[in-house]
């Protein structure tokens, strides 16, 4: 892995990362997370019912769900603003999407009791991975809220969960792409796991050229490598609110 | 491998497929594809223009898109009509890219000329499995409609790409889940692969507990199998076109 | 009599009519109509409240109404995906007002109790007369549906209805146009009638020049030819349903 | 035909028309017109270019198209904003359509040039019959607009328009329906002529009950009776202009 | 102030007014306003429940809100209709939030009762000053459909308020603008006020160059000017109604 | 004006203000102001081309505007992401065009060349004033951006203009509201101004109870002390950039 990348990191190095606790006065816990040039901004909101179809279905406890922006600023050329334009493009519905998913994992929907949680994840910079990051601001904010609003006892956080993106460039497995390696990558990949090990989400796309079942092997063992120094990250800060 | 399914099946047995070829009039090609309760129509029509951000761009050759739409009687509760409602849901956003993506993986886009290649895949009847059945049908769709626009020398397209779902129901992984075992997954994962064996895309959800890389790989293997038995069936259709 | 119609048929001969009962796996009752090249998907289902209006002005009993769509494949040159461009195009919205009405003339609303029928009429494969196999198809998946549901003594379902174009062509009157005559016609017509040979719907529209009432009647004569036989079928397959 | 209608009218009598043109300072022609209660802007309006569609397929001439629009404050309950709900309603788009057909009767579109025409027919006041209020109105309107912009030889008008209401209420049929009436009425029709007698659309509903033939000739007698007075109407107003 | 105006006025002359009231059948009060060739259709309608947000947040008491609109025809050249490309305009927007605001200024919203009242301000033709015209109309349908609803103990109905245009043409304040005089004004500004001489909204803007205060105070004073005589006209009649 | 503030401040008082330059990476030039408790994240970024009716009407020069947005968790209650809900709300239309006629003043249009300058103004944390921090921090992005982009020679930048808002609160007037006394105030006023004294624009709006002249010159006064010391940060950072 002695193959020089564009920033000078390591094939199997993280950028750096910063995380800003209560970044903004009005949610319950909300955070500024950076990694290398992307920052993101997310915020655990609570509202105090349910969505319209669990009132339906009778589904007992709450609900977590996840709204994804850009500003139109945060890109190379200057991105459209989605709300002038009337709709949420597909790229953003998918990644909110995904995100809601994996968050949910994170806690104990019925344990939560009636009420939906929003997770407010706002690309202020990009630069490649803002979903990852997302991800792991988003489970930082919603274990700090859950810590603030429930007792010991009634925590319904469950575990906390970090994504992080690895892909192949020039057949190189990398970890943690920033925008000018996730452009040229003839696999991209994002990981989301749980602290304790295991897999919530894999999703993998050829963007190049199909890829072998050995390659998908060893990205994620490069993934996890990332991962393990993003939780500790989020548990340090978690550990002292 | 003794678990009873729902339906009878092995839990590495696919449901029966069908392909109706040609089933429309209009389209270059078109066909009906039944996997088990779950028939999909897909069609690839040519529209000899490119779109607006590859003739800004410059980039040459041509495009692949799909859409994905489902009829609202094909539920079993009857859904709302996108058209109707006026926006495309997420759910429908997330597959549509996703097909799209992967039969781009499909083609020699270069040597496609200037064209755009609308892949649509309306699900008639849904039983689970909706989206692999679309890339499956797609793939094949797309190989008849480029077999007879170009010469063999000029065809674009390079690989026959196929997919398929797998999962794990009370914690045995299964191959090809239909509705009712979709619904009761722990864990949710769908696979495209090229015939020569590679990996397209892997998309893997925790929908009740986080799987570990050992699961992983299992639900893999079982989507193999499944997969060779679905690239025969297209084979054998499109050396007779 | 004696011109000749582009495809063979006599100016007051209907293209051949098939019709495959419970098409779908999922609603109370289902159909695909094929009038020569146009093939209808229909379906009744069946949702156990009223629209909201019904309620606020306290009208007893229940609603039919309908949703017409038309695949993108389904024409010649591929039409845009109305779910996709993010509303229903004006002639959809014409459509299916017209075969909401029409049907709303086949059922006795109060005994329908309180709920509301949708039918689902999407086209599959379009060559003219694509809303008249509509109301013919939704109207069997009508009857059949109310067969189903309720007692013979409770059956809101009053009588069949069918509908058929006609249209005039290089001066002379056709039957049940196709769509290349449709394109060419001078005077266009869709005629709705009950099978007692009453009427519905009566929608003729000039577009090449305007016509006599002699031309009416002739037409309206025309249609009545047509109307007969397919009420016959309509009338052949509820008998053993 | 001694039935009492709820204004005292005979059966076969029109309500009193006014016509006021000029109404409007910006349009090349605009009209207010009243038949009864029912207060219309009409309004033709030349634009130096035609629709893309014409473009594109190289259509030689020009295009009319109309545009159908009611106050809030028209209906008896105030109705909602179109604009303010974001779209047109089912009924706005199949009465434009229908006023759009009925005036390409009226002028040769290859004549008119490279333009399109707007009529824009916007209801103040609403007591019944407002979609053939709007195509008496837009008829004169259009023909002065041609009047004053072609010259006699190049005039591309070729006939008066003009259209009335005609029903069944408790079995009698009724010439030129007040809302009143409209609502009651067992059959609907709207009957579209050329000055000359002929017909350029004929739309007629069953509201209650099915219609007979008789019936159908009956209501379109009642029709021509008013359309001959009101085409004197607007003969001798377009004389003067 | 001997400069020449346009249409021949002095500087401090308002244009023409006339109020044509209940020109509507409908609502329980309506007017046809013309200043100038500014012709606006005001009409107050009552609708017995509040919006959600009230009933929400349990304010007592009524709410008044209005919608403005332009029809297509009312500009010099024919202006896009906002329900056909489905929304408001910025400006449309801007001008209805300005109308509502200042007429909750002239009622008691407590003393209105549970109900809302809709302001709907439709432009038939357009000259300048429809923002102005709008709620000079407005105010008086308003004050005529409270003293119609209400008793005189309880007419939650305050004051009059009246708006008047003025504004600095080649370094000239002149009063009520006509449109080309507002399309070369270097300074345009809306003055609403109260019957007793009280601001309601001051809204000033430089169109080509900041302006100083002194300039600021002679626009008021010419405002005041106009708005007396408004504010007559109003009174005079709605003393009679 | 001894009255205490809710905040301690005296009446005629500012809030704290600091300003970040270049607080993103892609734009030409971008801040992050506070304002007390308000945020706000401005950008100024650069496109080659103008607006399609500038082409139209070939305009020369170039175009400046903006669009405002507030992130949903910047609000004591988190509000509705507008992305999500398809449309602006009327108060961010109506802010974002006072922000960008406001900022248009501050430009040589002509001088700036064929370019659109967008100026995204992003609230990331809401305390009252977004609209002026808004006007306040676009104004110095701009001319940054200007400073950057063309020589002293062609720089198309004119003057500085910044925003204040003001108010009456229990009778008192006030510099600089927050939220909880911009929801108290009986009269709210926004000032923007050039460096050099001049009114940009002026809007005040009485909330409670109308207001005397005298008033709105006693608001005026305040502003002014205001915007001094608002010129004076922002002079400050442009020199040094």
């Amino acid at each position: 892995m002695s193959v020089s990348r564009i920033d000078g990191r390591a094939c199997d190095q993280l950028r750096n990362i910063t995380i800003n606790m209560d970044y903004l006065s009005h949610p319950l816990a909300s955070l500024l997370i950076c990694c290398g040039g992307t920052k993101v901004l997310t915020a655990a909101s609570f509202d105090e019912k349910v969505p319209q179809w669990m009132k339906n279905q009778k589904v007992p406890g709450g609900w977590v769900t996840c709204e994804y922006g850009m500003l139109p600023a945060a890109t190379g050329e200057r991105c459209k603003r989605e709300a002038a334009s009337g709709k949420q493009g597909g790229r953003t519905v998918e990644i909110q999407r995904l995100i809601g998913r994996s968050l949910r994992m994170a806690v104990d929907l019925e344990k939560l009791g009636e009420c939906t949680v929003y997770l407010d994840c706002d690309v202020i910079d990009a630069d490649g991975g803002t979903r990852c990051a997302s991800i792991t601001g988003a489970s930082l904010a919603l274990a700090a809220a859950c810590k603030r609003r429930y007792s010991a006892a009634e925590n319904p956080f469950k575990e906390l969960v970090a994504a992080v993106s690895v892909g192949i460039i020039d057949g190189v497995p990398m970890l943690d792409l920033c925008y000018d390696e996730d452009h040229r990558a003839e696999v991209d990949m994002n990981i989301v796991m749980t602290e304790s090990g295991n897999l919530v989400e894999v999703q993998g796309t050829a963007e190049g050229a199909p890829f072998s079942r050995a390659r998908l092997n060893e990205l994620i063992d490069l993934a996890e490598i990332g991962l393990k120094q993003i939780f500790a990250k989020q548990r340090e800060i978690l550990e002292i609110i």
